[in-house]
């Protein structure tokens, strides 16, 4: 197996100033998947759903090489459910409904062809549910990748830095590196957070692109402009899914292959907001990648050989 | 002449979360026509101070190749004084005191020289007195570029949407192109803005760094992510200078050639923050300029040439 990601299969009620959606399909592990099979051909979840999941759309996961046998789905139960609402900066949100549901009990199980995974995303959910999935690996994978968000640094930091200590890369946005670093400078921060263990710092900024931190260097990359964000919802995990699918097929996480996974990881989050839920990245083909290559490198190439 | 700037000289007393400055040598063209001064060796500055003016800060500037000619020093008055502090979020400020003094009765004359230059930054200052500046040129420099605020759109609008008709580049923040276009996308806003006369539009993000479009493309270039901003006064203003700078050097504003003007506007920036006042770009020497281009290069480049 490729890559085995963790994370929420949901429900979400979205609304953003471009319209809405309900009982739309999401979940982290729903984009991060989705996003990586783009890339790898051969992939695992780890996750729970309620018998109220439509059977169609597991199927369509399965048929992008997303194996499902992580997938517990609880008979007479409902699946995670979130409704949440953007204003015009679409950087911040409210959230208006958390129903956990079978979230609430969720003890993952991983399967024995998942506990050899060379890569290992561990999405957004409590940091025990993160720790008790990395401790079911047979070995350290060769890269694991950790989505978190400021909630779990108020309610469960201590779990949550001791995760951080045996994990590889953290995404997480600019007010979270600076509310768990307790610094404010982005790059005294990253500092502050790989001694914590990460040795690789991805900072979401949302519209504002992204940064790498590791040892000293920095990547910057910058997202698309785009005149119409429709819904921003997963774009986070769609990155996150971009970067590892990007690294788990190419097998390779020296930095500057990482820069690469960066720059798939932006390309992969541009399509997300283009539409709501899951739609754009639904109705994405292979060969609209490469076209968003090159707007991108057009967005940010330049040449200063000459003084 | 290469390069003719209007724009305030000024004494500034600042407070940022690092430190205080008091009574510090500030103002648009003081900032703008030192950082140029690394391009150029010929420029000229419009403007006006008291008698209180320091006369070895005017000798200074005189050394670096900026003519004053154009500087009206007005006998028993005082110059244009500005008091500021900064929270850590320095990409908003609060203006504290802002004393016109000489400012309040500002007539610029160009002198004759003056007249011909090929490149011409209108600083930030009255929509009114950057009009009668460009009017008093004998033809339409090669390139205009006018740096506003706010403060103009809520109580001179009419006269800043007149004398942007008239302008090549106009540089902005992100607040200030949404309130100037009225849309919150900025790749609307820059539509809209384009229609109002600049061809050229430059939304300057602080710390995101800065955003060039350009008849439909697209240019980002990020800020250097620094450990500790000492003082951001006067960054937008050393980004300008860095920018008219290069150009008027480069005699070039081709689309390739502003992308380069935007990295060595970045650069001066990048400089001017690390310091209070002018204290950086003081002591800056030229053979630090190439060093920090490369660090630039190291936080922005890559390479996704194989898939």
């Amino acid at each position: 197996m490729q890559l085995v990601t963790v994370g929420t299969v949901a429900f979400d009620d979205i609304e953003t100033p471009r319209g809405r959606a309900e009982r739309a399909i999401g979940g982290a592990a729903t984009y991060i998947s989705r996003a990586a099979s783009f890339f790898v051909q051969n992939q695992g979840i780890v996750s729970v759903v309620g018998d109220d999941f439509p059977k169609d759309e597991l199927r369509e996961m399965q048929g992008l090489g997303i194996d499902l046998s992580g997938l517990e789905i609880k008979e007479g139960q409902k699946s995670f459910f979130w409704a949440g609402k953007y204003h015009e900066n679409m950087n911040q949100r409210d959230t208006l409904i958390t129903d956990l549901n079978v979230l609430a009990n969720f003890k993952p199980v991983l399967p024995e062809l998942y506990r050899t995974s060379n890569y290992l995303m561990l999405g957004n959910l409590t940091p025990e549910v993160q720790m008790d999935v990395l401790s079911q690996m047979k070995e350290k994978p060769k890269l694991v990748a950790l989505d978190t968000m400021n909630f779990w640094m108020d309610v469960a930091m201590d779990a949550l830095l001791e995760v951080l200590k045996r994990i590889d890369v953290l995404t997480i946005n600019e007010e979270e590196a600076r509310q768990l670093s307790g610094e404010f400078s982005l790059v005294k921060a990253a500092n502050v957070i790989h001694r914590m263990g990460p040795r690789y710092l991805i900072i979401k900024k949302g519209e504002h692109g992204a940064l790498l931190f590791h040892e000293g260097s920095v990547f910057s990359f910058p997202a698309l402009p785009i005149a119409e964000v429709m819904d921003p919802t997963g774009a986070g995990d769609t990155f996150a899914g971009g970067f590892m699918g990007y690294l788990a097929r190419t097998n390779d996480h020296s930095f500057e292959n990482m820069k690469r996974a960066i720059v798939y990881a932006s390309v992969m989050a541009s399509f997300c907001v283009e539409d709501f839920s899951l739609a754009r990245l639904k109705a994405l083909t292979d060969s609209e990648i490469p076209l968003r290559i090159s707007e991108f490198k057009n967005l940010t190439l330049f040449d200063v050989n000459h003084w």
